[in-house]
């Protein structure tokens, strides 16, 4: 079997609002589990204000550290959208109006474009646009960055073009077993497993008595399917029979 | 009038779960809104993995750049709760057992304590615990680190106290104004606007059409009430009367 490189990404969501309780951010669950399907591993989400140096900085660091990049908010014509600005300054290039998003933009807004509208032409030289059927507006991408709106409905359409390009028919499988034991009862069968499963991410979630019916949730996750059921039938096996509730595929 | 000089905080959100969106963090909005009513500025969010060197290197980042700074997750019995361990290293000090942690424990497991229940008495050397009534458990805390666990309840119910050790009766003030008009409208009035109140936050959120009633809302924060107000009320009035919805107080 050839075992193709695992593939990392990160999110840097651009976003006062979040930092000041506004508004809950609901890109990060989405594109996380979207990655999850593609067996890509998000590996770290930074959640930073709108200011042009930190996310200049952050999409520095970011994008020479992951194989894929993704910024969500700052993308409009106000004060506050700064993210094409710092894209730019991230990869030490200049900002260019670019033609084809102007023509869109006069296309869409007609006679009341404004200039601040024409702002949102503005790209880093070097960028490309990813199309698809379903969206009115392209996606700006430059090497392994995709710059996304932060308005939650636009980012899930614009994503649905993008995860063509990203899908290279890997997934992650994943399975829950739920128990009625506390942490500490299964703590050792635990370490046991991951050792005998390196290939597994196994997790133990406990939760608050009375907040569901079980006590602590076990998840198994990976590439290799039979290893993540074979690792879910031992913990199974190895649990105190009255401690176990119930076991779940997920994806 | 005497200016403090503002406080700001970092949340450091230890968990894969939340990378493979497998659950949704809750914590962050809660300590937003929470730091926000504080007067103190939430100016990061980092989500990394349970691995206790990425956790080590963020919290040694985070605390030496942040006047407070929250871990959330990853202080249970399993062998993914790394995060104690973690602290310690960024600390560059040894972990040990305490003896009140050690007592607390025994106490409420009884016979049932096992060697894995005990791992949870094991701190950073010169770390303390802050007690509260309503909480069974203390939370650790070392310098300007708090240690929180995942779980929102129990987060919750620890952050009712450590609230009190932050509180300087201090606050953000915040006015929202719902407007018909699209951004690329009003960018040049929050232009003038952001130069015309420089303590001021000013933040333009747009939605959906057919997602809520209006187009775009506009934020104003800050610590002074009467700038805060002044700022709304400029922007009612030079913003079309006909794009007016409403104006609302946050908080």
């Amino acid at each position: 079997m050839i075992r193709l490189v695992d593939r990392n990404a990160a999110i840097l969501i651009i976003g006062n609002e979040i930092l000041t309780g506004k508004i809950q951010d609901e890109n990060t669950p989405f594109l996380a589990r979207e990655l999850f399907s593609l067996g890509i591993r998000l590996e770290r989400v930074i959640v930073c204000p709108d200011d042009i140096d930190t996310i200049a900085r952050d999409l520095r660091e970011l994008r020479t550290s992951h194989d894929v990049v993704f910024t969500s908010g700052g993308v409009g014509p106000t004060h506050d959208d700064l993210t094409l600005d710092a894209v730019a300054k991230s990869f030490d290039t200049p900002i260019a109006r670019s033609g084809e998003m102007e023509a869109l933009i006069r296309a869409h807004f007609g006679e009341r474009t404004t200039e601040d509208h024409l702002r949102m032409a503005l790209m880093p030289v070097g960028a490309r646009l990813v199309h698809g059927f379903d969206v009115a507006w392209p996606t700006v991408a430059i090497e392994n960055v995709y710059v996304l709106p932060g308005v939650p409905e636009i980012l899930r359409r614009k994503f649905s073009v993008i995860r063509k390009e990203l899908d290279r028919g890997e997934t992650f499988f994943s399975e829950a077993v739920f128990t009625l034991a506390d942490e500490g009862e299964i703590a050792g069968i635990l370490h046991e497993l991951t050792r005998a499963f390196p290939a597994l991410v196994i997790g133990s979630y406990p939760k608050m008595p009375g907040a569901a019916d079980h006590r602590v949730k076990v998840t198994f996750d990976g590439k290799d399917e039979a290893d993540v059921s074979a690792a879910a039938e031992a913990f199974v096996t190895k649990l105190p029979r009255e401690k176990f509730l119930r076991r779940e595929r997920v994806i």
